[in-house]
């Protein structure tokens, strides 16, 4: 027995990107398949591996103390499980034909070409940096990588002024607002937008939007940043739009990411609409036996509307990885896609979203019946019970539940994980008003107001059935 | 079209039970039907009507201010919205063949025949209460009713000693160890199982009773309550065990309800083993085509086991209203049916739970797997990130989902109603793995807990499937 088994060839995987996807893809591997069966190298161009990203707002707005606790694993924790994690080497080619990378060390710049059986790509996502003057000041930071936070945080160190413009009002945007009045400072937030989170509608972005301002945020909407003033020593003055000029000591882009997908274009691999590679349901890339993708690279199906998506999102990144992983291991997984759940805070506000805006309805070809509904997170006789907005968008006629936004105070964001469920089963309203959701008057008023919304929208549906 | 529709004879809707079903079911019939189409006369012999028993704790520990804000909708408000709410009258007898109810006044001891067309049976439950010596001494209180709250509360500020005894361990006498715990009582639990929630399999009420231990509560397992000693003025001073006696200065009985059936029962109409009268899917008493029964006084079908349960929370009283007076006022709606879910808190303990338990399972003929995990609320590095330890299980082979119990700390409880939904849509532990729970690091490690145990989870299942 035991012959048979090392007297098999070796095989070799290589992962392109040492952080979620690819890592939760090699250590997945790793625990399916021993190092006498599978030899597993993986390059990474960083200086870290197996960071959260989604934390670094929260690094950079101290309630994390420190870069390390973002990092779940170092590269010397995967080397000692037997994974050959070679950090600050970039690949800059895929061979496909000849099963191959090319490699580069960033520091040496020393290059290498080594072979595989089984390639995962898993490159992420970059920051879109508007091609505007003043863009490359070194006092206009991203919040991408954990080197980004750090120079985020010198610089604060070193900046006396206190006043601070977020261009971008998505996540990260948002994210980072609040990170800068954790540290004190006057915060403008600069937005392309008609308002602030995009991934609403624009009903219930106006409700972020007054948040935002009773935080003491200066929102900007329908702005186009056209240029970025620097002072002489290479400082940022003021980031301008083409109506005005926004005074600013440091300035923070939050305007979101694209797949990493150069490398992947370059080796003729199949790409989507939104750039991010196409894979099937096992996560391996289309038309490629032995290469799987994952995480922020990748585009994803929209179960709700049936049309593929790009997500950049580390939970995601992290599932990908263990089915890539499951799957390169010998065993079987799928990804079936997601839903497009996401929830985010500034300060104590909460907002969440899962499935289809109305404006995604109307491209995937349907007709909805739309309801907003207001209700507390706790019993309304309860102390500290919240106010929070829920708003429900359901098929007409089926009235199948197409998605659900929310946006509140403690206790509103993840009540959007049960209108991810029933997306998932395919429910209707009228399935969801019955759901036997947990109720005590800590925790929920009597109606949870996911049902209360249900309700609101089953007679809606009801209404227009004819 | 006025005259056919007024020359209609008037119909006659009686509701027996003031509270959550009831006036629900009088509330939902009155939104569908006008005064001149549907008469509605609803009886209830306490003093109150619509409120919340579930807040009666919360009042008691002082998290609530007051009884009035206990009471959704009183007398007035119900007679202002055309429904003939008659007050401190009691139904003594429900004739069927003659289609009519005798209502007592409680007061005048006046009887009267009511005739009805319709008939909604809203009855709710009673505490069970020992049959033990001392057990109706005035300082033993029970909680299931404003005035037992109101006298429990005089009894409070009437009463010297501090020393609280709590019978029962369930999810009402937690929640009065807290609530005395709040009043500043050295609280004691005396609880016949082998542990604290019956409700949870005992390992996961293993770790409640440690968690009430370290909030300061002296926990008395395997105890049977044998007698409860008074003193000469009719004060307590001790509850008894088969083993010992512990001191009280006040005594609550959180023993649990059962359905108060025995109007029901007397009429001859359907009752299941747990006592509570059976419905049909529309919440119609079973071979009886004009009443209905709704509420704590009924029994639900557990779509889990796929056997009849007997659940009294407010949440389903209301379910059970809104499906009746639907059906009641000409419209169509069902109540398919419970999964079992609860949640509860003692002090900063939350506990939830939905399905079945390892005994239910049993019970059911079902062969399971069982897997526990540990993870946290938010992202590790997050500040606040609340341990929390949640078991589930799964059918063998099939690994559908059967159950899931959750014990930890501040955003443990709810997030059980994920769970919920996954049962409500026959989910398997494999396909929850894939479900889009929403994460960022204020809310969720990036595998959410739910997602961690159905990981966990799905590898029994694998691992047992040949």
């Amino acid at each position: 027995m035991n012959m048979s088994r090392t007297s098999r060839p070796r095989e070799r995987l290589v992962v392109i990107g040492g952080d979620a996807a690819g890592m939760s893809a090699a250590s997945q591997a790793r625990r399916l398949k021993g190092p006498d069966e599978l030899e597993i190298v993986a390059f990474e161009r960083g200086h870290f591996s197996s960071f959260s990203a989604c934390g670094i707002p929260y690094w950079v707005g101290g309630d994390v103390a420190g870069r390390d606790e973002l990092i779940a694993r170092t590269p010397e924790e995967h080397r000692a499980r037997g994974i050959d994690l070679r950090m600050r080497t970039e690949v800059t080619e895929i061979d496909v034909a000849g099963g191959r990378v090319r490699a580069r060390n960033v520091d040496s710049g020393a290059e290498e070409w080594t072979s595989y059986d089984k390639l995962v790509i898993a490159t992420g996502a970059r920051p879109i940096r508007p091609d505007l003057p003043g863009a490359d000041s070194p006092g206009v930071h991203g919040v991408q990588t954990l080197d980004d936070g750090q120079a985020l945080l010198d610089a604060l160190a070193a900046t006396k002024g206190r006043r601070a413009v977020v261009v971008g009002a998505g996540y990260i945007g948002v994210e980072m607002a609040e990170a800068m009045i954790n540290r004190g400072y006057e915060v403008t937030v600069v937005n392309r937008g008609s308002e602030p989170m995009s991934t609403l509608d624009p009903d219930m972005g106006r409700l972020v939007h007054r948040a935002m301002e009773g935080l003491g945020i200066t929102m900007v909407d329908n702005a186009e940043v056209t240029k970025i003033l620097t002072d002489d020593d290479g400082g940022v003055r003021a980031v301008g739009t083409q109506d005005a000029e926004y005074p600013a000591d440091v300035v923070v882009l939050g305007i979101g990411v694209q797949p990493e997908t150069a490398l992947a274009r370059d080796a003729g691999l199949p790409l989507g609409d939104h750039g991010g590679l196409l894979t099937d349901l096992a996560m391996r890339v289309r038309g490629h036996e032995n290469i799987w993708a994952g995480g922020d690279c990748v585009e994803v199906l929209d179960l709700v509307s049936g049309r593929e998506r790009h997500i950049p999102l580390g939970t995601h990144a992290n599932k990908h990885g263990q089915v890539i992983g499951t799957n390169v291991g010998g065993g079987y997984a799928t990804f079936p896609g997601v839903v497009g759940t996401a929830v985010s805070k500034v300060c104590d506000l909460e907002i969440a979203r899962t499935g289809l805006r109305e404006k995604d309805a109307r491209r995937a070809g349907l007709r909805y019946e739309t309801v907003t509904i207001e209700s507390t997170s706790r019993a309304g006789y309860y102390p500290n019970a919240a106010l929070m907005t829920v708003k429900m968008l359901a098929e007409r006629r089926t009235g199948r539940l197409l998605g659900v936004q929310i946006v509140g105070r403690e206790g509103a964001a993840k009540r959007v994980d049960v209108a991810a469920v029933a997306l998932t089963a395919r429910m209707t309203v009228e399935e969801m008003t019955a759901l036997d959701l947990g109720y005590a008057p800590p925790f929920s008023p009597v109606w949870d107001p996911i049902l209360v919304a249900a309700r609101k929208a089953t007679a809606a549906v009801r209404r227009n059935a004819g």
